[in-house]
């Protein structure tokens, strides 16, 4: 007996669509349901067994759901969820993948009013270079990590079903406060992306660009490969954590400032203390030593 | 014939160990004698045939070398070049393997004095993870950015030997200014260095350090890959290019100040202006599309 009767995904790609997949190679879903804004991709989910039937009409899908997974960009979440709301049955658990927590709760509280108990946020730290139904891989998060944040409504039984469902694909899951959540991937990825796409920028717009391009080396390569990334969605993603990124970035600002300071003075000591403090923790990192691995 | 005689090499290990390999894998060289602080290095160096002789005293060695090259670290620059003044003979060329220019012609004219015009200084853009000679190789240079930073006071002759060295080596021989070749790489590598570095440091300095690097993923480890570099090799780098350093250190603060202002302003135009900015200069340039490949 599966673990899940019905599973309902609104996004059918990479994320929603490897939920989908980890939860049928496990056997734990008897059946899932696929909505989306273009027919073509869910047919394309559908082909590709992703899931085992396209959505028309939420009135039908939502009531007898036991896990409904938002896998949509987080901007379509209130719409969304404002059509689930009025078919949404006692036992259904929503959850979503979206990458910042505080605005997708804010949104979430602001639709589902006293039913926000049902609503229980998670963000799967698994991506890929490709979207869409056709890079859905029943592995994706096989090993990976899923930060569950509660909130304080969420019944014992709703949480365990989101943390059943993300383990049963193979993940590890860590529960963290939705603010506690942003705060640390404010500092770990969108400071990190933010700053990468400053300096490229701030090559890109001299006269002589090209000569300082020609002597980037491998250093500058690893540096900036998180500057090729999606300027639209990572546009969303400071706009929807900024008050944590400004946070980060003051912080941030200072130690560059303790570094100029140190530069104009010579102080060789300053420098090599922070110089010598981030490798020793970035090498306890790479080791396994410093974060859960 | 071989295009050079006599090569003198001060410090056998990566940097100076392989461009005694890469002159002598091209027959373009009839003796390499070598010079550095510990004997066991040299004999190491002579018995790995990086080398053909350790030698014993400058005044026996370097007044009919063609070529000397320089591949310490920076700060043994003055006393070597104040050791060898006295026996340089006229048509002795010598040249540098350091990172940074404006610093080591500075010291090279303190102590050359008229001399200066023999001193051609260069910097070889290639490292390996390893040092020593062991790590030396005949094809560390192949294909790889040599830069060199004639002086005025250079004859094209001398400009010329040295160009043609690393040339046999198989290196691809560029000419910038001191002036330009210090900007430009406090831009592509110093400044990433010492943003990477605060990071890092930013992060394992906190509390609740362990949370942090647990979210930590693979944009982080490619953005703090370069922390793990050698805390005195960047603190001497960062001091020796200061002047640079500071200068983009502040205009890339310019840079974080408006990325502050609009986050705080919600101004999302502006963060996809400079991340879809940064975005295609990194795609044109990882295509080779941007700066001399």
């Amino acid at each position: 007996m599966p673990e899940f009767g019905k599973v309902v995904v609104f996004g059918a790609g990479l994320i929603g669509g490897s939920f989908a997949l980890g939860l049928k190679a496990a056997g734990a879903v008897e059946d899932v349901v696929g909505f989306g804004r273009t027919p073509a991709t869910l047919k394309a989910a559908q082909e590709l067994g992703v899931i085992d039937r396209a959505g028309i009409n939420p009135a039908h899908e939502i009531g007898d759901a036991d896990l409904i997974l938002i896998a949509t960009p987080v901007a379509q979440m209130r719409d969304i969820l404002s059509r689930i709301l009025p078919y949404l049955g006692p036992r259904t658990v929503i959850t979503d993948g979206g990458s910042t927590k505080g605005d997708v709760v804010a949104a979430a509280r602001a639709v589902l009013g006293e039913r926000i108990a049902q609503f229980v946020p998670a963000h799967p730290i698994a991506g890929a270079e490709n979207s869409g139904p056709a890079a859905a891989r029943s592995d994706l998060y096989r090993g990976k990590k899923v930060v569950v944040t509660p909130l304080p409504e969420n019944s014992d039984d709703a949480l365990d079903r989101v943390k059943l469902a993300w383990s049963l694909c193979g993940a590890d899951v860590y529960e963290l406060t939705p603010e506690t959540h942003d705060r640390v991937f404010a500092a770990v990825s969108h400071l990190p992306h933010l700053l990468s796409f400053a300096l490229v920028h701030d090559l890109a717009v001299r006269e002589d660009a090209e000569t300082y391009f020609t002597f980037a080396a491998s250093g500058f390569r690893d540096f900036t490969r998180i500057a090729a990334s999606h300027p639209e969605m990572w546009r969303d993603i400071c706009l929807a954590n900024r008050d944590a990124l400004m946070t980060e970035l003051d912080g941030y600002s200072r130690q560059l400032d303790g570094l100029r300071r140190a530069l104009a003075e010579g102080d060789g000591r300053y420098l090599e203390e922070v110089f010598g403090s981030a490798r020793a923790a970035r090498r306890a990192w790479a080791d396994g030593k410093l974060g859960e691995a």
